[in-house]
């Protein structure tokens, strides 16, 4: 399993992946499944991946060999005007993967499914952040809805229900994707540290921070012992039942 | 969908049942799903189920079947001497159910699949706190574990997780349960209000409190205002993050 969450506010683009895959507990390692194409002054462009491995690596490479294969193979993730367009190379990407590898995978029991979340700018577009489906449709986050989240994601969505507005300040924004990490790390084992983040300004069209957050990081270590405790003092904020 | 939390503390047992049942997002009912059997100064055995209300219900009836039948009929929830023979007794119920509809069930394409919360004592007998899961075989809380969940189970477990003790004060305890169904009436749809809670105290042989919360109990609604705030607060103790 993985977890990654996608915020759009704004002032910009935070997204951020566990590095934890698995093929039973018993087989666990560790990939990076966030992917950052950025060409200074033009374009970010992010995605995460989420779902099978093999799948998830195949989309990434074939969009990675188009880039490669230089300006007669046609648009790449660094050629497309928008995010739009974009988006819909990622998705024909997962489709392309699936009608190659489906036949063979669905005579096993293996879970072939993957989704993706995309987020990023070009040129004077939008700020963007998509959520691509297995089908390799997708959909967009909005002023209602600015997060997406994919994989394990139901531990970590009450803290970002309650909390996320697109008026949130990055700083702010950051520590509430942390805390959604950390109440996942605690309840499932399939995510697992290290985490990939990126923080991206609104119409920087450069990437602000890209960073691995070990276990021993230490904001991340100390969000995750005040969080316990602000909550356990929160708990005990609130009256008793009285019956 | 459904969700249920079976909690077992020093002072005694806590279980709580949401109410909604779903064929669907359009095809949504109101039913009890905990089930308490009492007998002052003898015992008490509550039992709530998640999964198919069709198997929920018949495993239900087929227990009450039994006890109404009489003293012929073999050991009920009302004869036996343990809670482990209640425990057998309901996933001989299971089994039963399914040997009985399973070569129909699976011909089509639902899940009939279910699983228990069994709480409870009798007589001399410890209190104890079984999860009955869908082959008729069960587990017991332990002091390492003092609670279970069924059904949607993942958004109300962080805060579980984080305040669970089994030191803690059924007051504090009825507040933690109701609170974790908060999280959980908030992100899924399929679990709806109103909520059945019981209230059993270690050695008392009756029933404490059962009680339908529903959507207008004023303590349930400050609870959910006032958590949404102390979140917030906690949230905005933490220091941001700064890169």
């Amino acid at each position: 399993m993985t977890y990654c969450v996608g915020l759009l506010l704004k002032e910009g683009l935070i997204m951020a992946s566990d590095t934890r895959t698995n093929a039973g507990v018993d087989n666990i390692a560790t990939f990076r499944k966030l992917r950052i194409w950025e060409r200074p002054g033009d374009r970010v462009v992010a995605l995460a991946g989420a779902g099978n491995l093999a799948v998830t690596q195949s989309v990434i490479s074939q969009l990675e060999e188009r880039i490669n294969a230089g300006p007669d193979a046609g648009e790449t993730i660094l050629s497309v005007d928008s995010m739009f367009k974009v988006a819909r190379l990622v998705g024909d990407a997962v489709r392309e993967v699936k009608r190659i590898d489906s036949p063979a995978a669905s005579a096993g029991m293996e879970n072939f499914s993957v989704s993706f979340l995309l987020g990023g700018q070009i040129g004077k577009g939008q700020l963007r952040l998509f959520q691509v489906y297995d089908a390799g449709n997708f959909i967009e986050a909005s002023e209602d809805t600015p997060y997406f989240q994919i994989g394990e994601h139901k531990y970590g969505k009450p803290i970002l229900d309650r909390v996320t507005t697109t008026a949130m300040p990055i700083s702010s924004a950051v520590k509430l994707v942390l805390l959604s990490f950390d109440s996942t790390l605690r309840s499932n084992l399939s995510v697992g540290m290290p985490l990939d983040l990126l923080i991206y300004r609104r119409g920087a069209l450069k990437v602000d921070l890209s960073r691995r957050i070990t276990a021993e990081d230490t904001y991340f270590r100390n969000l995750s012992n005040l969080w316990s405790n602000a909550l356990k003092g929160a708990f005990a904020s609130i009256p008793e039942y009285d019956w």
